[in-house]
């Protein structure tokens, strides 16, 4: 039976690039199920699309093979792979981390190729849309059983490019963190996890204290976006299990003046942090 | 044979929330076919969402289970619904309305359930997005030939939450209308069916006068987009049976200066209304 | 076997139009695979979606169904026309032009008709949505194999509207160009070939000199986005085999002040052109 295949690029939705891609994959592989994950990652955000695809992963068929393509440096000396990981999965796209976050969540990579069999490629391969021309192939051909040890020349999974989110400042009563994204409602993801909290012991204050751009405010803690009273902020762990800031009925990005990108800190009320 | 899943969202496409769905949905019926109806809601915007899914019964599929997910309340005590209606289809999503109008266009709610099994629900139900861990997991068990039955307790159907589209106000020769919704061409949905402008008498004139925030203005009845001239102005009732205000070759809410919410008022010309 | 059905529109998806359309689809031909080319065409603009659609061919199924609505004269005397083409496939639209550029490439139209069946078309057929009630049934029922012949008068071939690409002007030294099309990273692409370039003895040119609005600026030629230093521009053929003016790291579009329709003049640089 073919395996179905998870799409995430950074193409948009307003052109024909995931749309000829979608032609390539069925071409390929028509009895194979195409889920696109999302193709709204901001363009060329390699960390962004990492993120995204590594944290659906529990959500996914547990045979699918992946195809995440957000890449910057197409027609350039970087690798086109595929990736076998331990868990049995594969993964196809540029070699610049975009995949990294996702074989650490499948056991890490266990085999990887540079795709260049003229059995998968295009018979032409342009130097700007490697999605059409070289992944989107690799990944119909994976999932209809073609073994990743044809498709071209072994690389060394251990030099392969990888991204890391930042990592929060934490030290007790405070942790500076960084505004990672913020999604349609405006609800604004930081960098920060559970285990921070606690390690800043600050996991169960009710009340926190935020300084954005030099200015203080301070912010109750939430579990659900109801308990927050109409107009007002709160904290809240998100369905991603990242801390974030949101507002009931508005964007939190747009009350609190937060872009991706940006420092906040967290402290404890009053403690003078 | 595996029934098909019509899915209607406020998730937007930026976001990876739909293709996580989507993934849950695969998992659990994976020969289930999934239409996506629109996830273009606008956030949180309740009677919208619930207006688009009823219109679009008559053309889906007879057997296809509707997943709804229009959610400002996610994580607080409203029910997270199944239902079956007289027509023996299911519908799946908050206890807020968004499902109601569909019921009723598909002869009635017959059962609903609070859905709690934990054969149906995700292991762990976050607080925040019930779309990925209760509702997309119901809707795929149904798909699959679940019964209602079995998903959680059972609700009185007298007792769920309905939404109604506002009334116009309608007298002889004046419609006092208001503005439904704005589709991406700019055209301009009024409250109003045929009906409404028969019980005014105006459903034969050849020409109405619009007042808008007190400005006066004419507008001919077209049947066709191509009857009104290039940079003209008319009053139609479009595809979904709904009065509506389109210019053609250019916006009708920019030009007429319309927002969701807006008052309109229909009047026949020179009859001093 | 059905047939797969390849769509392209311009409704956007903010609305629920391409949704009702998939529910058409999978009611006639529930066992199609659909695959959404683009729904981002711009607003009524047919020449770009007949180009969108005539370049995707290559990279889509060989026995697919065209299905493409960019309609602005829908409820208008123009004919709803399924085209058979010498390649035997089928296309689907409006007679404007949209499907022209799709017909060349696959041999020519062999047979056409308007669309006028009551077994093909919707029960009533709306004014304001011929691609609900009249090309998507059209198009399911020719993908589960009903002859084209049955679906309504036959329609002479060549008196279809058609609709080109307006020809760069072009002489020794000197391409007078205009913009086609702008992406969704900021890339202009313009109305050249390489036969032009050759043409104007420009193929070789290492750099080129640009007019835009009497304004003269050098732009090196590169072959891939990557080649191309962060923050500067350069003129590339991209993935769809046009001329191309790029930026690395930004919109081409913005820094060069180029739309749709723009005029811009390629030169050898101190040619005096």
């Amino acid at each position: 039976m073919p395996r179905p295949i998870v799409f995430l690029s950074d193409f948009g939705l307003e052109d024909e690039f995931v749309g000829v891609c979608h032609g390539v994959l069925n071409r390929i592989a028509p009895d194979s199920r195409v889920i696109d994950l999302t193709h709204g990652v901001p363009a060329q955000d390699v960390l962004r699309g990492a993120l995204m695809l590594a944290e659906s992963i529990p959500y996914m068929p547990e045979d699918a093979v992946y195809l995440a393509v957000v890449d910057p440096g197409v027609g350039m000396a970087r690798a086109d792979l595929a990736v076998r990981t331990r868990s049995g999965n594969h993964l196809v796209g540029p070699d610049n981390g975009v995949l990294s976050l996702s074989w650490e969540r499948l056991g890490g990579a266990e085999r990887a190729v540079d795709i260049r069999s003229p059995e998968v490629t295009s018979p032409v391969v342009s130097s700007t849309f490697h999605g059409r021309d070289v992944f989107a192939p690799a990944a119909a051909h994976l999932a209809t059983g073609m073994p990743i040890e044809v498709m071209g020349p072994r690389l060394d999974t251990g030099a392969l490019v990888t991204v890391r989110v930042a990592e929060p400042h934490v030290r007790p009563g405070r942790v500076r963190a960084q505004v990672l994204d913020r999604d349609r409602f405006g609800n604004v993801q930081l960098n920060v996890r559970h285990r921070h909290l606690e390690a800043a012991a600050l996991h169960r204050v009710r009340e926190l204290e935020l300084r954005i751009s030099g200015r203080s405010r301070r912010l109750p803690r939430a579990t659900a976006f109801g308990e927050v009273e109409e107009g007002q902020c709160a904290a809240i762990f998100d369905s991603r299990g990242w801390f974030a800031l949101i507002c009931n009925g508005g964007s939190a990005a747009e009350a609190l003046g937060l872009a991706v990108g940006d420092g906040v800190v967290l402290l404890e009320p009053d403690a003078g942090g």
